[in-house]
């Protein structure tokens, strides 16, 4: 939580930090300013003080919103110190001893800025940490019920537009190559499907910001594949839907994953499917407070390695087909941050209580034309159940309204 | 232009160029790769020779779209970089001599990650370039007409958002107050507004990612300021709105903004508009090729000035009320791109052929509740005629459709 950043800043031995760059899609400013329209900042805390957000003046409102000590300069906050002075960054005096640096920015005028830096404080030492090991990574690990009730609003988002796409899916019509069939006679594409899930997302006041996965077939097969705009929606063949919106401006997300094969599904895809609920259901039925994530995804690679699917336990060098990926991450105002559960990680990613975690195993078969993941988001409580964040069915086959099997 | 890049790393003496981070929302990347589902990337190009994008495994099939050599690692490129080996991004040789260094990332992984190459590779000389002055900046200064179809048909749909929310203000009726009124009896407000905007250009498959400026009184003559979402939408205030949508995934950006009075138009706002539309008019009148972008801005600041209110020109430090800003900027995948028109740029900011830029002067006067701005997008031809790339009326008081000035 926000409150154990000065305990984090004591344990790595910081004195100091400096965020660079925008308030919105930039999680370490988001999460001490709370977004808005500021372009360009610079934020310094030093540790056990609250923070200062150095920004041009014009955006002087804006930064006030977020309550911290606002400092305004004539240019945007970067271009002031490299162009003018470091006087101003320097009068309380904030930029002393050990500096974590942190933020999303320009790589060039990062590097520019740190060279300033160094050369104008010699006696300051800056120090850098990895993205996903930063102490930010940390403190947003646990989440406080004002993160909890925004990320599970995206739930609620999420899974009202998950339904009406299922729905919009289900009532079209189909020809007899099996595929579906718009008013205007033209077949159903994805660019189709994922305009609607634009649209629909926008109308709830969120954005799919980091785009939606909704591929079927063989890129159903394929974890990282968005799906080709241009594919036709067809019955019988897996379509994975993996939609993860932020609150706009960057703020929280939601992670949800659901796997459908319309009108009906081939024994090998049900099976496909079926294995993976089965594993889903096993994970979510064990989860508990404290436990180590690390242990579930071994769960899962025995699992699955027992029914013979390659899994990154049982197989050396990069995975193209079985189970290919982890089982789960934190979610917050990072699509991906800690606990994490690759079996490779550090023993410090356990359950603990205030963790949103996502549950998402799968099965990827690209040259058999299928692939299959479920996944939720779960918050595990101060009490230490494991709750659910947003409720949605786990059919496999979505029935089309207006076809039957013959 | 893109096949500028080569020729501008010859002026810098640049051997090659390294660009960090995702294909999405991040314009070096973007300009290269043209988008994609591609994340934590690195992109190596010498100079003369195509670029290699080295990137996830799993991210393979999406990073091919791009047209670019793809070389596949087994974690993210730059996980793969910083944990296991350089070795791979050496076999091509492609990192030597000086090297430019682009893109948007982490800021602490940057720094780790010039640390570990700067380390491995004694030889190479890394350099920074500020993202203004950067040789990206200057090939995207000028567009091909590919790139200027994607400006234009966002213009294109920019205007349809205005004309709906010009139409959705006006059919509101108006309470004794001057409010306006929804259809249960609350007023409308700012936010109603915004959740507007944002569904209609997600319907037209964008997105208003950096958000847009629906400022109402005192706000309206904030340049910076957003807006406030609780704020009532009421007549005879002056309203700005400043709309810059880009196509999703982080591609081209439109820029537009017209000030709007519902009603009827007090006689200061009347003659504060006025004054801008005719300074904008003359801009327009006499804006020609090959021109330097600031002559204008110092004809906008004579003008103004000459009426007696505040410019950059006639006052030193920062101004909170006059004309507080400069004429325009170029548009393109940065929302502010080269050429730029402050007094004080450089003197390689001329009109030349084939660039897009804004021309949006504007007079803010804040503690009296009222700014005007008015914004259009141009190309500067190839046969050398400016083109508006996207025609809007420019009215200023909207008559409300159910209600009547006494």
């Amino acid at each position: 939580m926000k409150s154990d950043l000065d305990n984090l800043m004591q344990e790595r031995n910081l004195d100091a930090i400096m965020v660079l760059g925008n308030a919105e899609h930039n999680p370490p400013m988001y999460y001490l300013t709370g977004g808005g329209h500021v372009r360009d900042a610079l934020l310094l805390k030093k540790r056990g003080e609250q923070a200062v957000i150095y920004c041009n003046a014009m955006e002087r409102e804006e930064a006030e919103k977020s309550g911290l000590v606002v400092m305004p300069t004539r240019l945007g906050a970067i271009d002031e110190l490299l162009k003018n002075s470091i006087g101003i960054f320097e009068e309380r005096r904030l930029l002393a001893g050990r500096v974590g640096v942190y933020g999303t920015f320009d790589v060039g005028t990062t590097m520019r800025l740190m060279d300033t830096l160094k050369n104008a404080l010699p006696d300051v030492e800056f120090m850098s940490e990895l993205k996903d090991e930063s102490i930010f990574m940390y403190a947003m690990e646990t989440k406080d019920e004002g993160e909890v009730a925004r990320i599970r609003r995206m739930g609620k988002v999420t899974t009202e537009v998950v339904g009406k796409v299922a729905e919009f899916l289900t009532s079209h019509t189909v020809n007899q190559d099996e595929a579906l069939i718009k008013e205007d006679g033209a077949p159903l594409t994805i660019r189709d499907v994922k305009n609607k899930i634009a649209l629909w997302l926008a109308e709830r006041g969120t954005a799919d910001v980091e785009g939606s996965i909704f591929a079927i077939g063989r890129d159903a097969g394929i974890p990282h594949s968005v799906g080709n705009p241009d594919d036709v929606l067809r019955l019988g063949k897996t379509i994975v839907f993996d939609i993860f919106p932020a609150e706009t401006g960057g703020g929280y997300f939601y992670d949800f994953t659901r796997t459908w094969s319309l009108g009906y599904a081939t024994p090998d895809a049900q099976q496909l499917y079926d294995e993976v609920k089965a594993v889903y259901e096993k994970v979510v039925e064990n989860i508990d407070l404290n436990v180590d994530f690390r242990e579930y995804q071994k769960m899962v690679c025995d699992e699955f390695g027992r029914n013979g699917h390659k899994t990154p336990m049982n197989t050396e060098g990069a995975l193209t087909d079985g189970y290919v990926h982890s089982l789960g991450h934190g979610v917050g105002l990072n699509l991906h941050e800690r606990p994490i559960s690759r079996h490779t990680a550090g023993n410090d990613n356990r359950l603990k209580s205030d963790v949103v975690i996502t549950i998402e195993p799968g099965l990827y078969y690209p040259e058999k034309g299928m692939g299959a993941r479920i996944e939720d988001s779960y918050w595990v409580r101060p009490d230490g159940k494991v709750e659910l964040l947003a409720e949605y069915p786990y059919d496999f086959v979505l029935p089309m309204k207006k076809w039957k099997k013959l």
